[in-house]
């Protein structure tokens, strides 16, 4: 093996874990994870300030002005989600229009339906953006779709989304404008003032926190108004907000440590230069990254004008000699964890440029890559299925 | 400041967080937040041996033979509740009587209200323990009840519920008995094959984990006859269950670190001597603390026979002198962060005996208790409205 491409991401006794080249849980720094080495009580006055603070800088990160609130819910980025949907998305004659070019996409329908909102979907299949002309001529076809659910970054594809021009037509309709921004906040600029009434994101993604929660952040109005329309009570955000407005504190126990760990990741992504420097880390990174597969051989999914910084996914070889488990591994062991396609019609795998990494794990995990090719015998990069 | 007192529980650097004589979150082990500085890929085939570790571990914990299934489920431990009140209880005309003594049975009645399932309820305040008769009589009162959802230790007042003897009456009448289990399990004796069909319990409690997920012990036919039941798609725990089958994964983002913790967590239970060792520790605590606190002159709410070693609820103090929130502050600024009462009449405060705490840290809160009344110049301890 070739030692030079071994960069491992462990603490002391645990050198060999990998870097994670995912769209999440991702490689975080030592600081993130060392603030969660306290166990913090959930309703002492130090905690509910990180509660705070966390809230406060979410709202202005993304823009917000005096007219947003931001509810926390405990639970993966899905979660949230869920909670904004049942909080939001209207029960009766009116619709929700879901444009869906990915897993994302469908998933947030999948929700509709499960707890009985009406539901019609734009499906780009999942490596097509939406235009903001399909989405004004879906508004103007159906008059009951009174809201829109959009997705940011599709990390099925990892394409992203023109949400600020769809934002324009869905406002100019004067509908509700709601977008997932999971995989995107933090760094790709997104302003809640350019026609957001909705964002949801989660702890472990751009702000490189650890996994435990997600966020919504909404017009107070639209959260004033959705008392009592939850389907559910731990997902029920009217309920969350009141909580958390009343004395600070969370109604059912909060994921303390992975709270006290984004509050640091908050702290390092302003020390980084906020929104702008993350971003240009992240394109530095998949930038790199793509040139270095192309000089090899692979080809990608999408043209460059269409991928965002966040995840890069890459078309299988058609070389019989290369299997995606052996070669997953082989990277793994290396010190690098890759991540499987999603991609419904053509073989594929991803490789994430977000998290703490830069520039030295992007050329380790190419380097890695050239030796796995080697070891493999795969020579034939052109894409299978083209 | 007397600093034989002072005994404190945080890393370098922090090294002034107070113990967390609470229900949770607690205070954990340095082992157990070590294990957190690592960030695990939720996909890689180490992290998949963790969960089913878990998974595994957690069943052999309750004595759970090859009918039983244990699911995790993101979130606290209500996350767990409503998901296995959405799975398991029936909607139409069967109801399940919820066997109500404080919040955490009020709060299961108010979700399965809310999700549309048909609830009874016997309500003995927030100090007094169900019998087995009287549930008997209420079955036998009324044939539509068809489950039965009972608390083992009600954290309102600390008391311990007869579980195994209403379980009896339960299964003698063919209903389904489901407990939330969540602030005893681990440290109390419980074994699914007496009776229990279900139940429920979380991270951060008896196991000493941090917060960040729950899990469900149920009978896997129960699971399977559940499909397409749940009234939510993240809280639906047959997909949850066919998720973590399929491949060992998480359908939605796991928190990795908050499970890793766990894992060892329960190597650090079973360390200990398992449920059994765990449990006398937490009664020594408890029985120096109601000791103590009875020497000083306070009043406990509960008989020793009723009072589990969980939490113990003190009775407020009728001296104009004491105030809690000045109490609560300078014992917290000692090290030592107690608990709110939660009883709808009668003012008291209640003091965990659980987590990674013993005799030195409740001769702690006892010299400090001390301190701070002397300082507060509080004589008088009969209880107030007694």
């Amino acid at each position: 093996m070739d030692h030079t491409t071994r960069r491992y991401n462990g603490p002391p006794g645990q050198e060999d874990m990998p870097y994670l080249l995912t769209p999440g849980p991702l490689t975080t720094s030592q600081g993130v994870k060392a603030a969660m080495l306290a166990d913090w009580g959930s309703r002492d006055v130090e905690f509910r300030k990180v509660v705070a603070d966390i809230r406060n800088g979410l709202l202005a990160m993304a823009g917000a002005d005096e007219t947003y609130e931001c509810v926390i819910m405990q639970g993966s980025g899905t979660f949230a989600i869920e909670a904004a949907l049942g909080a939001f998305c209207p029960s009766g004659e009116a619709k929700t229009l879901v444009v869906a070019n990915g897993a994302y996409g469908d998933r947030a329908a999948k929700i509709l339906e499960k707890i009985g909102r009406p539901v019609v979907k734009i499906d780009k299949g999942d490596s097509a953006a939406p235009t903001p002309e399909e989405v004004g001529a879906a508004l103007d076809a159906d008059p009951a779709i009174t809201h829109v659910w959009v997705i940011h970054c599709e990390t099925t594809s990892g394409i992203v989304n023109p949400v600020t021009d769809i934002a324009k037509v869905v406002k100019g309709r004067g509908r509700r404008f709601m977008v997932d921004a999971m995989s995107s906040f933090g760094a790709l600029p997104l302003d809640m003032r350019d026609g957001l009434d909705v964002m949801v994101s989660s702890s472990n993604k751009c702000i490189e926190g650890v996994p435990g929660f997600s966020y919504v952040l909404v017009k107070r109005h639209m959260l004033e108004m959705s008392k009592g329309r939850s389907h559910s009570v731990v997902l029920d955000l009217y309920e969350q907000w009141k909580g958390l407005e009343a004395n600070g504190q969370f109604r059912f126990t909060p994921p303390t440590h992975a709270l006290v760990a984004f509050h640091q990741a908050m702290k390092e992504h302003a020390e980084e230069g906020g929104v702008e420097a993350r971003g240009n880390r992240y394109a530095r990174n998949a930038d790199l990254l793509v040139k270095g597969m192309r000089d090899i051989g692979f080809s990608t999914l999408l043209n460059d004008n269409e991928a965002g910084p966040i995840i890069q996914t890459f078309l299988t070889p058609r070389d019989p000699n290369f299997d995606f488990e052996h070669f997953y591994e082989s990277l793994r062991m290396r010190g690098f964890a890759i991540y499987p396609g999603k991609l419904t019609k053509r073989p594929s795998f991803r490789i994430g440029t977000i998290g703490k990494v830069d520039e030295t794990v992007m050329n380790g995990v190419l380097a890695a890559i050239r030796a796995v090719l080697g070891e493999m015998n795969v020579t034939d990069l052109s894409p299978l299925g083209a």
